[in-house]
């Protein structure tokens, strides 16, 4: 039996990824952390996790079991990450702390990093893409929602070395801002309303071109995320400018090598709508050729909660332990 | 005492338009039509216009008064404005019978024109770009919604030439599908949910694509439109490759330029949001510059309803009789 | 092993039927019938599902397995189920056709009984009242979702004979209203909207008194729904004028004695909000005295398409085939 | 010219007031205060009222105009309201200092208050119950949301005498929670929710019991606040057991009496909702007869911002200064 912590439990990833150990087959949930709610229940806390744990103060020498979800903010988790792993624990981290490779694009981005001996040693945990490099990792740094979404839609063209240019424009439900109250988050602001936010540059970019380069294109891309009155689901619409023309046959065929056994990835044709995705581990992809421009338009449909973070951290959870790689996720 | 009719008044644009005339201080709401509602009180069918007339059957020689307000379908409005006009009567038409100026792109997107004398003799009815042959016009074809906020938005680009390339994606309110009840409409199915549609072509595109010719920007444009789940408000963010450098001061100078006198327009740095022009004529504008890919990223909001259909009808009837632009709409 | 057929599987109960009866550990979803949308899979209609199984035309003689669940509307079950029966197949009916056991009562509200030979044969399914019953029996009918809420909040004081008199006030999102797109259920019209409706009478009126009287409070109610602006969830608030005083300790026994045992049922302090059930076939219960009336007013929340529904269809099951009553269902 | 300051203009009843007072025909807005957003402009804040006035800091001596509406916090509101009323400028607040007349269920309920020789002294505007005393009135006490909704639909039979029992369950949008970021006016937390809140007691409960006395209908209520997730409006549905039979043409006379001649109070038969009152300073009123049971259920919709708050402080300066009580409203 491993046994799992979860620290951050009351943010909205993290108490799903609670609920998600709580019941899995094989992983045992053992503690879920919170600071100010320590000492409540997470089920009075997050009643639909139905997960009866008391909410305990962290702790390194009582959490630090086989293997913890560090669901703490930017800068916060790299510390903590840090104690964790110096106690031998395996970690998935939900933070972009290990995410990057470039440090001088991550202080750039996010602030001088808090444990800069592990900079860089997380394996980038988007098992359709890393599955081999997860397997076998201690640290393993779960994907932005965006990228996860932005990554899974551009994959197969970028591997086929033929995006010349990106535009990426995401839409997100309200859970992305995460749980604290603030005016953006305030019903009033959000309902029946529409607006892009981060409009000087969303952190997500960096890390999405990285990630990029790594399949093999590397170039600079446009990302402008939007906020949209509803709770949970990401769409991004990526329009690719191609650097070789391509046949619809060809596209069909790129896409069906990536993903055509991939457990957590459903190609679809015709729109994709992030309902149809919600409260679980899938990505929804489907293309169109734009025959006037030439574009390809990639929509890409992911649980922002789930897929952009809390199951995709269970996913790699899987892999890491050698189990098989949708358990607890179906 | 000018009088107008609205023909096709329980649809959510002809709603609007006659709560607006019926408290206009200059015409007067002489007749709201429509077919299977006849009987009925406008404001029982859309308590919110408060209008208390009684829908009617549309007969040409009674509704045929000093203007008209035809917010009939795509197709069913060319015939009934080819019997106002030569009646005499002064018609702003809401659908797109009248917008293109170029028959085979018109048939190709609409099916066969039916009233074919009258085609290519509208006047697009863009009052902050097409404002002096609104003022002397018999025929305004008022412009689709997503025309509004992109063209709006891309206007003073595409006046200045700098338009390399654009892509559109838009982002509407469920009451851009219209008021008949459909699996698409269904409370169920568009709650909780975005997507994008007409993913194959969206007819408002030959129209983009015509105005910002008209305007100096003559190529294809890639557009999307995407469905959300809130009742009216229309956002356009349109990514621009720019032909050539342009510094953030001159780009401060041309939209200013275009828009610091302008009645609707709101020019703001920073995001903007579809429920801040909720309910009025307004169109909020900004802009960025991306430093990273040296794009210009426009970001236009409208509500669909009002500023894309039965307020600008208004704009459109103020400037046609010679008033204040602004009468009955502020 | 055990098959079910899900009959009118394309509503929004029946969808969740097959879904809850495809990852059940016990039952086989054999077949799921739809007439319009035959030949199409479950899971392109309702992609939540994710039941791959192809809809079929019910045909009887391939349809009537070991059991189904019957989700066709009311009036229209009834000849179905009396065919299913005849055939030996155990019969879970979500419709109102087997509820009652007065056939006037059925016959002024519903119409004409369609199969009078099985009136009132129908086990009343809600198993925290009725476990016994439902156990042994052949034909269950399951209740309906406003009387879910309702008895299960109401139970422990009808069972006391405490009840003097009812208010019950019911909420309801938009999902009761079906999946047939009206005007009624348009987004437009339920968003940012609530308003009473059927307010000369609802059919689960005589329901709940029927099914109060089984429990020993035999009196008239006042019941009355609402519809609001989300999904799924259902609240009924209701306000007792009890027969006879009751003290605060008194009242937690009585629900404490009814429930505390109950997997199903959460009893709470304090507010209970439909979200804390959503997707689930639990109910959370809370009540509050009223120190100046001296009323009990009970708080009863539930998912109507789950425990108001399919949820409870499958613990029906669960108790017919003699398999744990939470099977399937955690 | 009548000069009117509102203070305390960034909360959203207060924003709505400026809104009408700065396009009102008769009053001139001179004023807006705010503390915290003191220097910005109130339509940066609130961009839907487009009023481009600065929001200053509260000053008496130079805010102490003609007259003002007050939209502080309760217990905030008395002090200042002080202060105004000895420069000599005449008052509506919209908080709760001065609505209830009983010092000891004030302090009870709001705690000790805070202008102690004022208390008592303001004449409660509910215009069409109080309109003779409020026309001479220097300070009104705007009512509550749920007291102007439930008061107005109980006023008929109150006055009539007819009024045995009764149970008023309100259900309000999230905007009657104030703009203060909190977990309950989360959008995650609100958003596809229901809840009741305040379930031990809610301060509109002596209010109401209070005017409904003063109507002459003394009895203990029951009241129960719900929390739904959308914007604006407020439905009241209460119960009523009258103490005498009432037949339909009774009960259609009594609402006739009170308010066919009243210009914001709308009789419907049949269902009424919040999005018909919308942005208005109307209350729709509708009503029906249990057949079984025999109480009057009476529905009362307004929008809690408007005739629950903003516009009916309007409606009240109007009648104060002796002007037409529709102005600016319609």
């Amino acid at each position: 039996m491993v046994e799992v912590s979860v620290l951050g439990g009351v943010g909205y990833a993290g108490a799903i990824a609670a609920q998600l150990l709580y019941r899995h087959p094989f992983f045992k949930l053992a503690h879920v952390t919170a600071r100010a709610e320590a000492g409540q229940r997470l089920d009075d806390v997050h009643p639909r996790t139905r997960v009866p744990l008391e909410l305990e103060i962290f702790d390194v020498s009582k959490h630090a079991v086989d293997a913890a979800v560090v669901a703490y903010p930017h800068g916060a988790a790299a510390p903590v990450v840090a104690e964790l792993r110096a106690a031998g624990t395996r970690v998935v981290d939900l933070s972009a702390d290990f995410r990057l490779r470039d440090r001088a694009i991550y202080d750039d981005w996010y602030g001088e990093h808090k444990a800069p001996e592990l900079f860089g040693q997380g394996v980038y945990g988007l098992p359709e893409l890393t599955r081999a490099q997860v397997a076998g990792a201690d640290l393993v740094a779960n994907p932005g929602c965006y990228p996860t979404a932005a990554l899974l839609g551009l994959a197969p063209l970028a591997k086929a070395g033929v995006i010349g240019d990106v535009v990426i424009d995401a839409k997100s439900g309200v859970s992305g801002a995460g749980r604290a109250p603030t005016h953006a988050t305030h019903f009033i602001s959000a309902n029946e309303n529409v607006s892009p936010y981060k409009i000087n540059g969303h952190r997500h970019t960096p890390e999405i071109e990285q990630e990029l380069g790594v399949l093999g294109a590397t170039l600079p891309i446009t990302f402008m995320p939007h906020l949209l009155p509803l709770d949970q689901g990401e769409l991004v619409t990526a329009y690719v400018t191609p650097s070789a023309e391509l046949s619809e046959d060809e596209l069909v065929n790129l896409y069906d090598d990536s993903y055509a056994r991939e457990p957590f990835v459903e190609l679809r044709t015709g729109p994709v709508g992030v309902i149809d995705v919600r409260d679980t581990n899938f990505c929804r992809i489907s293309w169109v050729q734009d025959p006037r421009t030439g574009r390809i338009i990639v929509f890409s449909a992911i649980d922002n909660l789930w897929k952009g973070a809390a199951s995709q951290a269970v996913q790699n959870l899987n892999l890491m332990f050698d189990r098989p790689e949708t358990e607890g996720l179906l």
